[in-house]
């Protein structure tokens, strides 16, 4: 991989250096990597909620792709830091759940890194962003593997998530995120509901959320009468609920966790 | 071109990944190209704040740069999505009014590229960012020919732009933006002002906005007392109404769409 | 240098185009260097602020880096312009004191640019970001010698800095900025506590602040029970007031300039 791609990921916000510095760590030890922001505005500390957006950005990523995530509460403790080989890409941050999606892959091979060779001396205790995490994705980036970087690590720590489940013939999700447009994006994936409803038009499903009863899947925000509430699979494959012209969000004062149900329609 | 540059304006904001991917895109498919953000804090959907911010921006590249712009509410509908070569430059977006400025080049070549080869594929139905405008721009930055994505488009959506108009000896614009530092942008330019007040000394020019009447044009914010409300050709060259040291548009109230007129002073 | 850096401060702030253009004439002049954005955020004309972030941020950037920095309210007026070599680096900016850590170096070398040959002409009299600075740091990209870009300049405009000093055996100092996690930082660096209590073990040392007492330095934000307030050396190396799991400026209501005292504990 001649132009390798780290994307970097944190709740660092943009108003100080923190982030620039990150980026200058890896320009100086590997010149030749592609640095791309995902986010910096991460709520404080909010590991979830990264980890979601980790989940739903890296599968946008060539394979090879070095995802370097920082929202780490736990900075200079005794938690673990991790780079972890898993779904053909690489992932790097603490190992407090941030790397769910990562770790849930069967294949998945984790690593700790804090006592790696080639960190930037001295390691500073609450910025391991720029003295552990960046000079290991370069690494990576490099081409190094994964094995090399320390000792294996056989329970990271699992974000415990909510998982959709089934009641009865309803599949239940969640609500993971109200984004900038006001969509507010579930943990029910394209295959999922293809897994439970097998075969079943998408005309046909219904998706209760706040009280509201949607009928069928949309394809795009637009198809409706504008204000119309309308569900769809977005571009990361995952259910929405959106409103035509508007801000669903606020409409149906949804927030992170509220529920979203599909069931076959009557 | 050996390093080419595509510069990046959305609506996207920076608190998802929405950002990230299309410069992961952009990245996995052309790795020597530059990308530049231009902004991604458009308003959501006001496609005509953001045909301004290219218009003002763009003359600034060099010849040969890709503009990628995507500010689209109809993402997903039957609005075309555009390749335009014109002004030395290449632009990518959707068909509704985006790229005005392109356009308006009497020797615009505007192609549909809805259809291209090599696009993303699938193709989403809400990011086209992602799946068809990034892999385009990819492929200008590669040097594709605009006339090779697809079919020429003879009746590109125009902006219905509120130009400047002549009342009487007075030239009367608007107010196109605000900027961060309390300035109001208008789109009198510099070579209207030329061409309207061919041979008169700036001095003696009157600019009228908001009540006031304020006399000659300056060079700098900063070559009159503190607080003095000054006109200028800013560095877009265009007739800006500022205050020195101070916020213009929060003193006289000003926003969008506020009349600005230029007349020969007494 | 195959790959240069260019940092970037400035407070242009990222809803327009101001940012984006800066990094296409670097691109355009030196495709090679890598541009990398510290923060955009600085108030409007706070260069104490950006003089401050700049000093902190440096020192993680490698020998040869070239800082650009624009907050230049004076841009256009006689405020000259600078290029600076110092600590092994340099800095380019207004003459303002924005380059004040620069300066402080006594084998500092600081010429005058505005009269540069190869600045981006015309040069627009409200624009030096794009139009002067960018192009002479790119020129510096390319290896060129502060010297040969205009004349020395003996006086520059330092910033009236309010250094530590000592009350009695008390080490007085404040706090420069509160940063996105609610941490104080002050300008009482490593060295000089170092300096003022060497060999005083870091457990004995007292740091009041806001009508607290803090006893001893922490090694991280995260070693003490959740709620408690703690002071430790941070990641660029100086006194920070912080809360565990919390906000320490607003849990103090702390702001710029708020006096912060170190002495030997009882």
């Amino acid at each position: 991989m001649s132009t390798p791609i780290i994307t970097f990921l944190s709740d660092f916000g943009r108003e100080e250096w923190f982030v620039g510095v990150v980026h200058g760590v890896i320009g100086e030890l590997c010149p030749e990597a592609r640095v791309v922001d995902l986010s910096h505005d991460i709520p404080l500390g909010n590991v979830a909620r990264a980890a979601f957006i980790l989940e739903a950005a890296a599968p946008d990523f060539a394979p090879g792709t070095i995802h370097l995530a920082v929202v780490d509460p736990g900075v200079g403790t005794q938690r673990r830091a991790l780079a972890v080989r898993a779904r053909g890409q690489f992932f790097v941050g603490p190992d407090n759940g941030l790397l769910e999606w990562a770790l849930a892959d069967p294949e998945a091979r984790a690593h700790s890194i804090g006592e790696a060779e080639n960190l930037r001396r001295p390691v500073s205790p609450t910025f391991h962003g720029r003295d552990v995490f960046a000079p290991i994705a370069a690494q990576l980036a490099h081409g190094a593997a994964v094995e090399d970087l320390g000792p294996a690590v056989i329970d990271p720590h699992r974000l415990p998530l909510s998982a959709p489940h089934l009641e009865g013939s309803e599949l239940v999700g969640q609500v993971m995120l109200i984004d900038r447009f006001g969509n507010a994006l579930t943990n029910l994936t394209a295959e999922t509901l293809e897994h439970v409803f097998a075969g079943v038009p998408e005309a046909r499903l219904e998706v209760r959320v706040a009280g509201r009863t949607l009928r069928g899947l949309s394809r795009t925000y637009e198809e409706a009468p504008r204000g119309t509430l309308v569900a769809l699979l977005g571009s990361s494959r995952r259910l929405e609920i959106a409103q035509v012209g508007g801000d669903a969000g606020t409409r149906l004062g949804l927030g992170e966790g509220d529920e979203v149900r599909v069931a076959l329609g009557g």
